[in-house]
């Protein structure tokens, strides 16, 4: 067992080779109804086949959200299995959508499901909430680290009943959302280990200005970006608040994909339609 | 199809007629490793199997604590539904100790994943955080309370490193906490409904007094708390923190008993041992 390079090397190589995009992959009941399938383990399993096979080997990551495959039982998650196996058999990254968030040594388990060999779905990357504290996920950001993989926590979502909490200050005048970000750069900086940052952040494409300061504070950890196309950001958004950042960002579109669906030509061409302006969104961060 | 009782009525009823205790499942890999079990999901089976002939139907509740399970893929997400589907036979109240939270649309599926006749668990009550903001948990909660569920917020944890950010102050100057137990009451007393409170919160049980303000928000709400036993509370340090609040409570330890095992006859008087001092805290709660 050899462990794989960083996630952030393999990611900056794919964005070169493909493009940055990262597609997002939500089976969810309605999708599955648009498509005419059925809305059981089958018609999910139909639903991830085309998904394979219109996007190939074009994109650099895909995130599946985990609660449209929980949702069917065991067998659901068996799809995810297969999912994750067929892209990775391709060379995309795979990152899991599972949002986890518990004490430390709930979040060994977690962290034991989804990272390194041998694990139920040997993700390159996946998500994660701190309601209970950084702290609390620490030995996950570990795990990640040693399996080559990434951990992304959610730092600020752009849906607006997040705000109120991520924007509390804490006794030291940091907003959670700062004493978040401030952790995580911490992590990554941490002197004696490989540069590649292990920690990641989600931060909501529809953000406004004001969270500018945030990312600042984020370093050079990388930027999950959800929200573009159908939940109404661009990449004229990212081009505004990630400035200067660019090869950092992962940007991500879900529904603006999926809703071309199920005809594979039609998803190929609606994922064309994001590829380009991807690549020319990282093509920005480089000198002239 | 018809609605179950609320959670809260069917949770006093057997508080009465067995003990309110709460039983953790955690089949950690320690856990199985004490007990001489494979880490794989046979040997989940074998545990979950005797602890369910150990508990019979002697608790209110029973938590199993998902990730356990989910470490071990589809296979171990099968044993979690036998075991809810045991318990449940058994007329024993299920709490799936889950902690999702995400953006609106992704509860909408993990609420259907977990609540409902046809759901992949049919579980009595599950758990979520916050961090992405309570209106992103409000469909789940209306969810819970059309299945006569309820849904357990983690509001306060006693893990150290959660008090930072749940301590953390919003512009009108409530905590993060606060703001939640505010939220969680609002919820349970809006008018024109059923008095049983559907949305509850998970306390932890070796809190400092100075979060008898947050208990006192909460109203009516159950209150879970963890931690009696190996993580050090006591049902002293429940008596102390939630005074006048006891046939709210539901009392719940894991390690404590479960490190008894795998003898059957040892467990159940690991069991007996919570059982009494449970029912003893809730009959203070009693006029005399």
């Amino acid at each position: 067992m050899t462990t794989p390079q960083p996630f952030a090397h393999r990611f900056s190589q794919l964005a070169e080779q493909r493009s940055p995009f990262c597609l997002g992959i939500d089976p969810s009941r309605d999708l599955l109804t648009r498509w005419g399938l059925p809305d059981n383990a089958r018609g999910l399993r139909d639903f991830c086949e085309r998904v394979a096979d219109a996007a190939g080997s074009s994109v650099a990551v895909v995130k599946p959200q985990s609660a449209f495959f929980e949702r069917h039982g065991p067998e659901g998650l068996q799809v995810l299995q297969e999912l994750m196996r067929r892209f990775k058999s391709v060379g995309t990254l795979t990152l899991l959508d599972v949002k986890r968030g518990d004490i430390g040594s709930t979040m060994e388990a977690y962290a034991e499901t989804v990272f390194g060999e041998g694990s139920a779905y040997e993700a390159d990357a996946a998500t994660f909430t701190a309601y209970l504290g950084l702290g609390a996920l620490l030995k996950t950001l570990e795990r990640a680290r040693a399996s080559g993989a990434a951990a992304f926590l959610v730092v600020r979502s752009s849906n607006p009943e997040g705000t109120s909490l991520q924007m509390s200050r804490g006794e030291d005048g940091r907003t959670v959302a700062e004493a978040l970000a401030d952790g995580l750069r911490a992590f990554n900086e941490k002197p004696g280990q490989d540069a590649a940052p292990v920690a990641g952040a989600v931060m909501g494409a529809t953000l406004p200005d004001s969270d500018r300061g945030v990312i600042e504070r984020l370093g050079g950890a990388l930027l999950l970006t959800p929200g573009i196309g159908a939940q109404g950001a661009g990449f004229d958004d990212l081009k505004r608040l990630f400035a200067g950042r660019e090869a950092q960002v992962i940007p991500t579109a879900t529904r603006s994909v999926l809703e071309a669906g199920p005809d594979t030509a039609a998803l190929r061409q609606a994922l064309e339609r994001h590829l380009a302006p991807a690549r020319a969104f990282r093509a920005t961060a480089r000198p002239s």
